[in-house]
């Protein structure tokens, strides 16, 4: 734990100026133009800064959400509201984090865990108000959904629609996460539970990823004019798996799109597309989870 | 106008012995079992009954907005609420109406208009603060959209596939509302109003219909991977026309689908898909202003 350390700016900290010290030195101390705290710890930093908001952003991480669920439950017993795109905590401990939330008064907002950029959950929650919401499809990762549409368009084995998937670093070095479901699982116990009120982890979900999805299983498919995506699902039951579905399917959106539809009593089915992930657009569903704490306050 | 009366039931009408009623007898008249009032028009109606809400729902008229604007007007000037699910009103008038509502202090919701129960508008003003809209491209007419879809997956010719339309209940007998870019119209003017603060009426838009779109176009655009759509557009002008589109393009959605992108400056483009169109999801649309209606009143 040598290297733990804080750099704390009251006036707000120049991430410019950050990022430079941290390229040419290899470390935040800097020369001393701003407050570096030798060995402190980020749920020091939580605990000891008077602020209103954390926002968390480590990477997500499932055996135990580490260390995302720490700094969250950390912030809001120290009653501060959270923001957190980190999918590791939600996916695990949801129920008891929404718990720990209401119990401290505090505002727990992740809009930027499902969909990026495209606000899935608040549209679920704030445009649907006298429509049931029946069940939940959804593709809800992009990586999957680009080497399985590369698969369909040019008719490339797994490997190489993986391969080039990563060369365009849609895909991580170990694509397990992505293509194995575990991504979409997560995304669709947070969606369930926020929307449909479940109290799921992964741990309930049925998981099965891509891998076992061959060029052939796909031109199958097509000769009936359906087409292979990794889908999640809830209402009866909630899983994870490749299915076929038709090719005029409001969910068969192509590339890295994500889609997740609703199906309603009353309004029909209801579809929402968007890109799925990107700094940028995490960066604006941070910008309104901000906007919603702010205007929670000023009620 | 020997044929005006109204009927009106304190305590709420029984909709059901009402349409058995007409059905019966071919008038709302009744065996005096309910208030009748001979002569009483819907401006009486909304003048003289005590009411916190009225909701407009009679067919579209796009020469002058009648009957629909006149009775907005009466209801908004008599300090009721609006619901209106007529796009006569608001594709003539609809600056001149909000700026009747915000003078007279009441809400004036339209949710039915766009997307029938896929709540468009909400959508954009709820859940994408923090980012801005550059611009809104939309299918919007399912009639349209169902006869262009058929004549690209059967190379049918357009009278063919408006013949098919007109017997499954999806087509008037006099398309041209339809197929002539007018429906499509009314409803990118009031998402650009209501969206964008645009001041729009239908008589700022540049219109074309599907009307001249040949099987031929059809299958020249998909040899180049694309598919023809009856496309509504605003930034940079406002029209409505057919376009070539990509078949992996998130507009390019089948049948009587509706579908529209929102391209925003941070969280990249959302695509809302849904049902344009039905009594039950128009209903539902009702539902959910109707609610909100009730939850402004009660801050």
């Amino acid at each position: 734990m040598d290297n733990l350390g804080a750099v704390m700016v009251p006036e707000g900290i120049d991430i410019q100026r950050l990022l430079e010290s941290k390229r040419l030195s290899g470390t935040l101390r800097g020369d001393g133009s701003w407050e570096y705290h030798e060995g402190m710890s980020a749920i020091d930093v939580i605990n000891e800064v008077e602020c209103e908001v954390v926002i968390e952003t480590t990477p997500t991480e499932l055996k135990r959400g580490e260390p995302g669920l720490s700094h969250v439950k950390a912030a809001l017993t120290a009653g501060r509201h959270v923001i957190c795109t980190n999918k590791g905590p939600l996916a695990i401990a949801m129920p008891a984090l929404m718990e720990l939330a209401h119990h401290n008064d505090v505002v727990f907002k992740f809009s930027g865990t499902v969909g990026g950029g495209t606000p899935v959950l608040d549209f679920a929650k704030k445009c649907l108000e006298g429509s049931r919401i029946k069940s939940i499809c959804a593709i809800l990762n992009g990586t999957s959904n680009y080497i399985l549409s590369k698969m369909g368009s040019e008719g490339k084995p797994m490997k190489e629609a993986l391969a080039e998937a990563q060369k365009l670093g849609y895909a991580e070095a170990d694509p397990t996460y992505d293509i194995g479901g575990f991504d979409t699982a997560c995304k669709l116990v947070i969606t369930s539970n926020y929307v449909l009120g479940t109290s799921l982890s992964i741990k309930d979900l049925a998981i099965t990823g891509i891998a076992g999805v061959t060029p052939e299983d796909i031109k199958k498919a097509a000769s009936k004019g359906n087409v292979i995506k990794l889908i999640g699902r809830v209402g009866g039951g909630a899983k994870v798996s490749p299915e076929e579905i038709p090719v005029t399917h409001p969910l068969n959106v192509s590339g890295t799109f994500n889609a997740i539809l609703f199906e309603t009593d009353s309004a029909g089915d209801i579809t929402l597309v968007g890109k799925g992930a990107g700094g940028r657009e995490t960066a604006s569903s941070v910008l309104r989870d901000l906007i919603e704490i702010r205007r929670t306050f000023a009620r």
